[in-house]
């Protein structure tokens, strides 16, 4: 049985990395380094395999997944070599982006955001058919929102049913194909620090469905880092003072991340471990700056300083340089079998387990890295043999 | 009742820290900032507690405690205020350091190793008596010794007990300090990577006598790191190119790791961690340079560079900045009450469960941190309610 | 004949640095490092020395000067044991902090600033007269000031005569401080980036009265990086592509720099070397973030990339780690000296030769530090041999 | 008229790199980013131009150019497409590169670096003939020999020609192809730290042959910074303490330099600056470890510790990432077309104001590179109305 992954953000640079990557692999191209569920202690455990994936997805601009790949190639992302060999079947996808239905409320005669939901439900639909998927889980890695005004139908799922009907629009993007998703009896994965299926209302949808989601905002570079160095910190009682970061980055992620909105939502997302793995907040900010010429790679610096024994002064700093979609793609398409496992599985509501992942995890979790590793291991383990492919067909309503 | 803790070098700078730290620490003019059983995870579970140690130890060199702790706080490795409040005590304790009692082959007429064993056995007695101790923890922390040559002594403790009347050296001093704290019914640590206990011979020993012992060698500082983000590229499954590294350290520490013999101990003793949590050896080597000017602060840097995703190249670098003997000292703390509560407790052999201490531990356990802190707080657990003083008094033959 | 230092900001921690270090140096308890005037190359060239200099200022705090000291002990940035030694003196010097004449607008009944020219005048008159001093140098050290608004009178020293007497307050405090220099006879050196003397009025003004100034941002840390690092990248034609830099700062500089207004000052200050030396500005931005914590200590770090031949990508990234009061402070007394020597050998208008020691410098002059270097050596070399101290008495009007 | 090029080790990576680099720019597909004479201040001032170097060599090995190119451009040194435009240029080069002449005692009958000398000056004279160069200049940029032992002809002409004669090897490579060049009538220039032309018989012979020579060691990196921020901390009077740093490199060069002999040459070549413009030594070593892995690039690290006002202690570290070849490859372009203007200008002996190129630069020249910025526009200056060509012919004996 083949799993549909529909990427809301399909011709960006983590979608396209993803499935170039999906690609080579499958074709024995490359190895799948950084893919989570190919390390040696979790192989071959979790089905669908990344040869079980077909692509599709949602986005905003046309450019075609070819230009893109020649571009993430240009800019050292992916090797040209690789572009090249799975040039074809990249093109194949193309056939499968859609652009994103979308409600505009300035002009006279637009839908509401219930048909606009009826339309991204009918391209899942196509796009199951097209394929005969058994199933499809659909991963949020578009462009990153502000945080939306908060609004009542947020937080009670019958009042957000009959609000989508109205003429304004009561869901940021990210929560509207959340919404849509669900309806349509797919899991969603928010691989972004987008509101996406993070609201009361959304979450009892989900239940009701009995559908798994999962979020939020990969954790891929300096957030990474520290969710190993503060527990270090912790176990060994050494009191950190202060702890301060800077990202440069570039590419469309850093363009988007340059507006305010934007960046606070992601900059608080990465300060969040350090106060639950240290148990109080160390003064210090983590800066997001913006510098085209830096493109597809990211560097980040931090400062800690702490205090050890007897208030002695020590200090510690690290520098990561990553490129941001190499790091993220491998965990879409670990995200993307880990969900639809635990849908084949039956579980529904927050995958709180999944952490490890993110950022910005669901649910009451640890924040310290090795704990997360543990609890995915769990899992890992309980999907191993609790496959139950029939389950999947009641899920859509 | 007390425990004593008698520090081979107990002159030196780890030593001297520890003491002040331990006076400052129980009248309460500092926070036990360091000491990882005062963390908020662990607190009040061990006995002894920091209170109840009490102090003395062999050295080589005669400088008192009060110059060497004036020196440390010139160093700006304790305040000076402190310094000053615990002058008296410092002086107390000073009484209770011997000079180490040796072997001199070269010399006419000279002891044999087994007498010397005797002597240091006395030195022991006597410090018990005077204290009325309950036990006694012997931790080296002396300085490092060249890895001694083979001899087929260090593998059978009957071999060993004959040849230690032999007119030739057959341990080295950490050997000969571990024999005679076991002789003597005390645990024995090596918080260096000195061989101490670390021989058949001495394994068998402490078995006979129904003593643990630990060890090797201190983890503070850059190999703590490589201890937390070595696990994390493992886990996200990135491959590590290389992983380089330079130590920049001065004080005596620094000046005897200068030598190649102890160089050579320790810098394989911290490379260690990669090849086990990675489960290969990136290339790369480790450093270690002596500058005087440095003083008892160590800066370490190391560079790692890794393939993520379809082959992309990587790098993450750090700075380590930190204070060698602030860092150790609250270790000694913890070790010495923590090998005094598994005596207590009746555990003998290697405590393998205390590898979060240290570079290259006893026995074959996990290398990662995380899983160091799991069985640490699993043995806290264990000793919490175990205490059974009574089988203390059986130990010493 | 002894010269005057009349400090703005005399309680800060750059004016209480340099007076305890000018005290020190002089009794021999310190060598004058950092004194860019007692390098081999320069040493024993210009008068007055370091011993001839008498310090007093004016200040809005009132803290003695004793307690300021021992607060810069307690933070690391001068040895507790040189305040001891200089207690006294310091002590003498507090008799001649005077607090600083202010124009309140809001207040009923209020003097307009031409008056409180009028009582800055006195103060400095009262010092000259009390210490019986040859020449005063009148330098701001004080906490830097937002822009202010343009204003007419700022371009034309009649229409800001005029102004002066009216109402409302025309000069900010800085500038209001070098006008009240200029008339008591006194050249003026800012430390800060504040306005100070750099108005066309007041460069009238100072021309007027035949008497030399100086600014503007003492250089002491990145930014001095900068300009070395900056004109070799120009000499080897490599292309710099991005400079971002971060400062951490804690200290009173760092927590008003951390208000806007100042830190847009500072940071524009902190990029202008890159265009001037490059000839084009990369992209990319200074960062000045306040931690309380880090105190008188400041971090700053920078990542430059750059392109090499045939295009390929470099890059290069520093950590500075600088006390910023002991880096400014021997400039101050630097500044001091050089000022008095220009002087007394008759130098009117902007010292432009002093580019050296800015960040902001006066002038079309390089910002590479080499040339800046040259323009020192020959002002110093044409100052060695002309006091001509008779000149000094025409000053003051 | 045409200036050859001559290197030796043509085959390796810089010597590759700089002609890819030439045939790029004259064909305006490059911009000569990295070229000193390029630079917006010196431009259009030398002859030869790029578009004037012919070029040829020796080498050992016989790897194709176009094969090394390729090499290159997989390892990211020059982008894959110049390679590509330029490809049938490079094979016509191959044809002037000719396997190097050697002397090898071991073998009977084997003849006297006097009869190779013979065999590299035909075929240096069937280079000129080929294309009717007006000049050639011989330039090492082979492996990195280890010191030679000394010997008392490398200090007498007189004595050399006759040793030269005999069965024993008497110069080591460089200095036998410095001595080739010489009586070939060519300038020679080391790029790299082996002898080359640096022995007292060999001065006499160029001044003899009216020749110019240049040299040692091309300063490409860390030494390139050190040469800017040294003086900047004795400019400022700031006290060094210590000043360590580790270059990590692969590359062959690096794989050379991981021996012993050519490593110590290296290093003690890239800390003379320090002394030379700080005016003494501070603690600390440069180390260089080979690291396969890292290819063509290669990551310095420097950490210096230094004093301020007062004693304060500060510290400073930066990281330097760039790719050697491309560093190096434009600094020979502008050594050939400066050391062949001197030559037609009629200069003889060392090219000391060559110093802004080199690690360890001939004559007491200044090692600041401000200064040597100086010499070096100077010379520009100086060569460029002055061209001569008509001695040219006088040179070869
Ligand atoms: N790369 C990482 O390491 C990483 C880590 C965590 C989170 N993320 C998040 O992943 C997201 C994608 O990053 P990227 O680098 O691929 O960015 P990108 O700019 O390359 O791609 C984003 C894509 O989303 C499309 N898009 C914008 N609005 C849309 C909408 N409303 N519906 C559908 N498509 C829309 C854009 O046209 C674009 O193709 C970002 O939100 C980023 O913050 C990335
Ligand atoms: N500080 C750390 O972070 C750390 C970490 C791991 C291991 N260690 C190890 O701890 C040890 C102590 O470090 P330190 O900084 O205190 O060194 P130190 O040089 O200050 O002190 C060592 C003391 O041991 C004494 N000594 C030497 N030989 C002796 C012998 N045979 N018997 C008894 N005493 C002897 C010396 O006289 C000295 O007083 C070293 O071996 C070091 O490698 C330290
Ligand atoms: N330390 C450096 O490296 C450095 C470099 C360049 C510029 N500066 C500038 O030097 C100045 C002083 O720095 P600091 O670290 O000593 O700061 P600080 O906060 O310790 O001292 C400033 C002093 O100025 C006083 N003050 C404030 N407003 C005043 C006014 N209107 N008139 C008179 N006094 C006033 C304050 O009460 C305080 O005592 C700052 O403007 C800073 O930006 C410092
Ligand atoms: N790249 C830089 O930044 C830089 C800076 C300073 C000095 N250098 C020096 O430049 C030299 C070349 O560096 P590279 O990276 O091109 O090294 P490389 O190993 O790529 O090339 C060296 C070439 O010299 C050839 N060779 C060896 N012995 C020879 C001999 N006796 N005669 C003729 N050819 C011989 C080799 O076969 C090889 O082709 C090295 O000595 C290096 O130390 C390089
Ligand atoms: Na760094
Ligand atoms: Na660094």
């Amino acid at each position: 049985m083949s799993t549909g992954v529909w990427l809301i953000g399909a011709r960006g640079s983590v979608a396209v990395t993803s499935m170039i990557g999906a690609l080579a692999i499958r074709s024995g191209l490359a190895p799948p380094t950084g893919c989570v569920l190919e390390s040696p202690d979790l192989r071959d455990r979790i089905l669908p395999g990344i040869g079980d994936l077909v692509f599709g997805g949602h986005d905003i601009t046309g450019l075609p997944l070819d230009k893109k790949a020649a571009a993430l190639a240009e800019a050292g992302v992916v090797p040209a070599a690789l572009v090249r060999a799975v040039h074809d079947e990249l093109l194949a996808i193309d056939q499968d982006i859609r652009p994103l239905p979308t409600t505009k409320p300035s002009e006279p005669g637009t839908r509401s955001q219930a048909e606009t939901v009826e339309a991204i439900r009918a391209d899942l639909d196509l796009f199951r058919h097209r394929h005969d998927l058994g199933q499809i889980i659909v991963i949020n890695v578009s462009t990153t929102e502000p945080a939306p005004p908060s609004h009542p139908a947020h937080h009670d799922l019958e009042t957000l049913r009959t609000a989508l009907t109205g003429p304004d629009p009561v869901l940021p993007p990210s929560a509207l194909a959340a919404y849509a998703a669900l309806v349509a009896g797919c899991p969603y994965v928010d691989f972004t620090p987008s509101t996406g299926a993070r609201l009361p209302a959304l979450d009892a949808l989900a239940r009701e469905r009995r559908l798994p989601y999962a979020g939020h905002d990969g954790k891929t570079g300096e957030t990474l880092v520290k969710s190993v160095l503060a527990p270090m910190f912790a176990q060994r009682n050494l009191k950190v003072r202060t702890w301060s970061g800077v990202n440069l980055l570039g590419g469309g992620d850093g363009a988007n991340l340059a507006q305010p909105g934007a960046n606070a939502a992601k900059a608080a997302s990465k300060q969040r471990v350090l106060a639950e793995t240290l148990g109080y907040a160390p003064q210090g900010e983590t800066r997001i700056d913006y510098l085209e010429d830096l493109g597809d790679f990211k560097t980040a610096w931090d400062l800690v300083t702490f205090e050890g024994f007897l208030g002695t002064a020590m200090r510690m700093e690290f520098t990561w340089h990553g490129c941001d979609s190499a790091l993220a793609a491998p965990l879409v398409l670990d995200l993307a079998r880990l969900t639809a496992a635990a849908h084949r599985a039956g579980r529904t509501g927050p995958l709180t387990e999944l952490a490890f992942f993110f950022k910005d995890p669901l649910g009451q979790v640890p924040h310290a890295l090795a704990d997360q590793w543990q609890a995915l291991r769990t899992l890992v383990e309980t999907l191993t043999h609790t496959p139950s492919p029939a389950r999947l067909d009641d899920g859509p309503a």
